[in-house]
């Protein structure tokens, strides 16, 4: 599973949040971040190069702050561009076909307001159709978007929260999947350096979480294997 | 009611249904066309000017091509660049409140595409949701679109038809109502000259038509008035 993230933000040096995505990102060869802004300061895309990037990653995220519903311009240039008939749709137009595509956005204003009623009036859902429509076009299975409300005001807790949410999104298979998440985690327990970890104690701890989370899971597939039999 | 007709196009001169709307704008003091990407071909956007001009209309349009299911580049950032907190939204933020706001699509695909089960799978409605919230959020009347579907394969009489819909979309009050559109037509069949016209027939065929058109509005408000009788 190979990850694309295409970043896009007029000033990205100046924006704590995308500072913050950008420092945690984990070192691995199954993740190239392309910050578009850099990469074409004059604005003019290189296209094959572009298509050729797409081509080799399997999951494609564009991650920018959600500014008037919307991309980013450079974004929006890219997607005109790039995402060419016979390329990404028409006759032939079948390269990103089986993909998947996701957002990462970063957004200004309380999650309560995206709703009938609230400020903004429409749920992220609603505004985000024309990237459901991209996706639906060129044929890529558009996963549950990672939405990041008011980044400034999160307490600590809640930044360590986002960022193993960011990098679960980024490595594992469908990250919008709980048992997909569980795996994630277990693998990410199983390999912590118990030299790390001083006293006994703590190397239990790490032993229990992960036999728990087994539990939890043999006991919902359980549930689930009854709610299907009753349901025959 | 003056009227700003915001055009976005990457390549005006190539498309031949901008060419065609825009040398069927009427000549009149009531409309002001401004081509983004004429005005700012390096992407500087003047703030203060573009503010201004908003100020001096009533009615705000924003004309494009629907490029994956969204506006051109220049037009976000003129968004992103102009649409400044304590104008357009906030704390004293009121500057557009109060007008009308609408959409002139230039669609490649067909109608019947856009709905679930179609190509494209999206109504226009659904797709076009940020510039809604774009309308609720700085207080301004979203207006019923203007939406003109795969252009080239109209019909001389559909591009006749389509020049008088944009017209009226540029030049009357809530363009979208019958009673609005009815009474522009008859006061343009009236202002013909009636010099133009050879034949006597021809004079009495106008005549004709604007009666034909009250009559019909006098019937619709019978009907009307017959139907809240009976509702209350």
């Amino acid at each position: 599973m190979k990850t694309l993230i295409l970043i896009s933000h007029p000033n990205l040096e100046e924006s704590s949040s995308q500072q913050f995505l950008v420092q945690s990102l984990p070192e691995s060869t199954e993740i190239t971040v392309h910050y578009l802004e850099g990469a074409y300061p004059d604005g003019q895309i290189d296209i094959k190069k572009e298509q050729e990037l797409l081509k080799q990653h399997d999951r494609i995220l564009f991650q920018f702050p959600f500014y008037w519903y919307s991309s980013p311009p450079l974004l929006k240039h890219w997607q005109d561009e790039v995402l060419e008939e016979h390329f990404a749709f028409g006759y032939r137009g079948n390269k990103l076909r089986g993909k998947e595509f996701g957002l990462i956005l970063v957004i200004g204003v309380g999650e309560k307001e995206y709703q009938t009623g609230g400020q903004e009036g429409y749920s992220i859902s609603e505004l985000t159709k024309p990237f459901q429509a991209m996706a639906n076009k060129t044929g890529m299975t558009y996963l549950k978007p990672l939405s990041i409300f008011q980044f400034p005001y999160m307490t600590e807790e809640e930044k360590m929260q986002l960022l193993i949410q960011y990098q679960q999104w980024l490595m594992i298979d469908r990250p919008d999947s709980l048992k997909a998440r569980e795996q994630w985690l277990i693998q990410e327990l199983e390999n912590t350096d118990q030299q790390l970890i001083e006293a006994d104690s703590s190397a239990f701890i790490l032993d229990e979480a992960i036999e728990m989370i087994e539990d939890n899971r043999l006991e919902l597939d359980e549930l689930r294997m009854h709610i299907d039999n009753d349901h025959q």
